[in-house]
């Protein structure tokens, strides 16, 4: 067990830049969230605690073969750590990446595709709308927000550890010949599919783009006619929860 | 029409502590929304725009009466304004208050009640969530953000500007002796009321006030089993927007 007494040490400029990147190695905190990225398979690099801490709120170094065991000093930890709590863990992992294949392996269910979400507190939103219903997983077309960014794990309340999140064209999703259907307000209102299709949700201004639109089934949702459209994690969470009811639920 | 060409006068010090506090004075931007607020039935104090900018874009003096036509220099109006527009127009309004009775003067509907909801983005997008599926208002129980904050002005995308809100405390909901339901992840999953009934969303954390959940039948949204809990607002989404289906729509 390495102990660490000063801010300049190098892991402490790489768990910085990790929770500031957020490309290839992720931060994530906390005994539950650390312990549920160890069992969902995530690969840890490092596991941090402050000098001084029980031992017990760490994995076993067994269940983590491959991973460094640190002790931060805990004014190091403090200028690491988001949180001050009295069990505080820290785990360094590398981005965990799954492909299109992955996401599109089951058909008793829907895939999730966002394509322009840009606000990182939305696309937590829908991972975690996901998972709650049980969604194969989230594709990303271009221009959404990194569901790996801390505010995105936050509003994902920890289900970015389950949820299976790849990154695809435009061309690769037509490619794949899956059923589109796509949230439009200006579409006719009808109950989503239950599974075996795609439903992607656009832009929080401008909706999904012209090239998905050529290849999918727009699909409202009934409104009064009081608003002209819903938030696109509010769009996610009716749709969602109504595929999953619809597969006997 | 008056021309204020420095920050210091009393009319800038009033919009940007309604802005602040948004107590009795409401600050609302643009001019769809200053036209919409009028058209609600907002009491305007003061209808503003920078000096140079087309009259076109305000509403006529004689629909607003008893309104301030104020020009600002544009140094003045960018110090309070929140956006640079072509079209600017600052509109400062008395802040529009229901009672519970005007809330629930509907029974072909049902009313939503608010619960220790804490952050005024759930609370801006439920009000958003009661228009769009003509709920008949929002009823504030303690310790919930304020719907007339800036960021729960936001995220209400204008709703707000036609939603009744008023301020309940738990005895007085109690009290009105209206069927009440509360969302909680614990109860049996169910469909929501169509009408007649007021639906309750508790704090993000801990749901529905002790007092609330003696009086209220819990209602559950069918989920996996991979997450607790849903974020307020999507459990907001999916019950209103079920509730509205069932009620024909």
């Amino acid at each position: 067990m390495k102990i660490i007494s000063s801010r300049q040490n190098a892991w402490v400029k790489r768990l910085r830049e990790a929770i500031r990147e957020h490309n290839d190695e992720i931060v994530i905190e906390g005994p539950k969230p650390v312990a549920d990225a160890v069992a969902g398979g995530w690969k840890p690099i490092a596991i941090i605690i402050p000098t001084g801490q029980s031992l017990l709120s760490i994995p076993r170094p067994e269940a983590v073969p491959g991973a460094m065991f640190l002790q931060f000093y805990p004014e190091v930890y403090d200028a690491v750590a988001e949180t001050r709590s009295p069990q505080g863990v820290i785990g360094l992992f590398e981005r965990p990446r799954s492909t299109m294949e992955d996401v599109l392996a089951r058909r008793d269910s829907i895939a999730v595709a966002l394509d322009g979400v840009q606000d990182p507190g939305n696309v937590g939103t829908i991972v975690r709308l996901a998972a709650a219903f049980d969604a194969s997983g989230v594709l990303l077309l271009p221009g959404c927000a990194d569901p790996f960014a801390p505010k995105a794990i936050r509003a994902s309340a920890g289900a970015i550890l389950a949820v299976r999140v790849a990154e695809v064209t435009a061309e690769e999703l037509i490619g794949a010949g899956w059923p589109l259907y796509a949230a439009d307000a200006g579409g006719a209102p009808a109950d989503p599919p239950s599974g075996d299709a795609v439903l992607v949700f656009g832009n929080e201004g401008n909706g999904v783009s012209a090239e998905i639109a050529a290849h999918a089934q727009p699909l409202a949702i009934g409104m009064s006619g009081r608003v002209e459209s819903l938030n696109v994690a509010s769009s996610a969470a009716i749709l969602l929860a109504r595929s999953f009811a619809l597969r006997g639920f």
